[in-house]
């Protein structure tokens, strides 16, 4: 019988579930988890998949703090390393953008695999509620005030969760964005006529921070992962297969696009991990509908130029969690009307910073000589006086105050 | 006979030979003749025209005291005003960019067609020599040490000048550039969808700074010329047609495009002048070609949005004068290789501000809904740091040092 087949075998009750248990769902549980709050989250990925997708490696100081401050874990200090600067490369030699210098900020390398294993071992130790791997989600109702979350767990077991709110925190592919009904919801787009080809490599560290190279071959990035293996990533055909390209070409790719006047070379060696990341600007708007609200990636997807997108998804959760405690107290629906104005203005300056970084360091493929000489131009306005150095600081590090509107 | 039909009326031997008077030939033959360097300008136009002919209106600091320091006229004291800052209006208010907090500079309201009548009378005042109205300009033997200018004046007579050297001053239509030969020289373009609709009307002073306007009607711009005529601008087609547009539309889009939560409102008044400024992006290189040199919109073009063009070409003029007096000197040929490196670093970094102020302002035909909320994030990211609102303050202001290399 059909109504036997979908009944569900585990019922459970909570105030918030979380669609997505990667970074930005889980820290989400976790503040809830310290404000006394119970939630659940789930993810159709295994928690050995999210382990292992290499993404972003920057966070800005406050999503640092948002680990260590809250208690999720103190291993970044241990573990990452604080950059105080990055590198732009153009013309041939390298230029210093020294954020603690010029906003007292710094950034920490500490790759987005390990923000996850931190918060997933958090919520183990918390006795918090997360079940990877399961399938055929359906979110339901989220128009009133008992939304519902169905799935079948990893062993086979079928789940409804009832809750009050529900969180869509489930990446770009979110399937909870979807719930705005499309005559209700404002997607904004834009595609990029290029992706990056992602290196995972055994040398040692080519430098102490990272560096952004533009060059009329194209953007190349060089970061780092450990003492022995680095991330490296060049601007590529959105298209391009990985298995199309020998590591001869990759390096000699690679080298075409980071050498110059000063002699800087690469380190190369085995290449360990190949990945092509195709990337575009991406905001639906509204962040609520009815009991639910969107967080992170699937609200807002940014091209990874600028390091934005889990800084941008913390924010999100920072903004998020108190709004959601006060919502569940006496200050009911109302109190949900603040996240969106709170967390809109800095996705959309971070839109346009990670815009910016994009349009300024690559080429496009209908580049012509005056876009090429004009970004050079930039390149060496920013770098030129300690006031564009400074607007590019403040924003590769998270600005100075948590958002807000500008006053 | 047609030996006879060309020879010359009136030959004339002088150092430099200056195609075109507008403000930067104009000013290049003050300087020059401050230096004890014979010159003579030519130019199509008559003197009547150019003082009739509405361009820039703003000149930064470096070029005010142009006017002052070299004793061209002080009359940019009484009739010029300082202006400490900027408006940009967005989202239906306006934020100040206060140049002199930020950047300890400020900019002066001074028409360009004042900057040439005080430059015209200086020639005058100090004996220089200058054809306005001439025609049939034919510019010979750049490649050797010996070129020649020939034209017929406004009265008939044919000369020809007998120079050293040849600048090519002659705005963005010169005919100079063009004997840079076409396999030698590389040509930058930009083209925009759009221009710029440009009005003066008598009412008093909408405000007393420039309002740069950004909305979703399209960009608007808020000038002043005195205090009973006012020049305000507004987005148009290139195609547009001046005569198509009724007075009640051309106030109705100026109010659609600046009106505000503030309550904002232009005065309205006669207009007394109409026109449609069409502009680009372009660059020539090489700025040199044997004897003969490229300044101001001959070798440069830049749109109008960051009041860069008339302010490049002074620099041009800042960097050239002394250039050619040490290559009429012990130096020779050999001081003009410093021209080109002297001069282009600040026309690339003046073309990207040009170009980046026209982008965030402007509303192209093809613009998303991505693109509009990114110039608001943009804008709020300006207008919403002090960093962001000295990167702006001292590209506007003509940046700190003049000009050189990047240290």
């Amino acid at each position: 019988m059909s109504a036997e087949r979908t009944a569900p075998d585990v019922v459970t009750t909570t105030s918030v579930a979380i669609v997505g248990a990667g970074p930005a769902g889980l820290m989400l549980a976790h503040r809830l988890g310290r404000s006394g709050v119970d939630c659940v989250n789930i993810d159709v990925r295994a928690r050995a998949e999210i382990e292992t997708t290499h993404r972003a490696g920057i966070l800005e100081s406050a999503s640092a703090a948002d680990l260590l401050d809250t208690g999720v874990s103190d291993r970044i200090l241990r573990d990452g390393d604080e950059h105080a600067g990055v590198e732009l490369r153009f013309g041939g030699r390298s230029h210093r953008i020294d954020f603690q210098d010029l906003v007292g900020a710094s950034v920490w390398l500490y790759p987005q695999t390990d923000v996850f294993i931190d918060l997933a071992d958090a919520r183990d130790r918390d006795g918090g509620v997360v079940h990877f791997g399961v399938s055929g989600t359906v979110v339901d109702s989220v128009e009133t005030d008992s939304p519902t979350v169905k799935f079948t767990d990893a062993a086979g077991a079928r789940h409804e969760i009832r809750a009050r709110y529900v969180v869509g925190a489930d990446g770009s592919h979110s399937v909870c964005r979807k719930l705005v009904p499309e005559a209700q919801r404002s997607q904004f787009f834009r595609e990029y006529p290029f992706a990056w080809f992602g290196l995972l490599v055994e040398t040692p560290k080519n430098a102490p921070e990272l560096i952004y190279a533009h060059s009329e071959h194209g953007f190349a990035l060089v970061s780092q992962r450990s003492d022995t293996v680095q991330r490296l990533y060049f601007q590529c055909d959105p298209d391009e297969s990985v298995d199309a390209w020998s590591d001869e070409q990759i390096w000699s790719t690679l080298h075409d696009r980071l050498s110059g006047d000063d002699g800087f070379e690469l380190h190369t060696g085995p290449i360990i991990d190949k990945s092509v990341l195709r990337f575009r600007s991406f905001v639906q708007q509204p962040m609520r509908w009815g009991s639910m609200l969107l967080a992170g990636d699937a609200a807002h997807t940014v091209p990874p130029t600028g390091a934005r997108g889990l800084n941008l998804a913390l924010h999100d959760v920072r903004v998020l969690a108190p709004i959601l405690v006060r919502a569940l107290g006496a200050a009911g629906d109302s109190a949900l009307d603040d996240y969106e104005p709170q967390a809109l203005e800095r996705v959309w300056r971070a839109q346009n910073f990670s815009f910016w970084m994009t349009q300024m360091l690559h080429n496009p493929p209908a580049a012509t000589g005056f876009d090429l000489q004009r970004q050079l131009g930039e390149l060496s306005n920013v770098v030129g006086t300690r006031a564009g150095r400074a607007y590019l600081a403040e924003q590769y590090t998270g600005w100075p105050s948590a958002g807000g509107p500008v006053g």
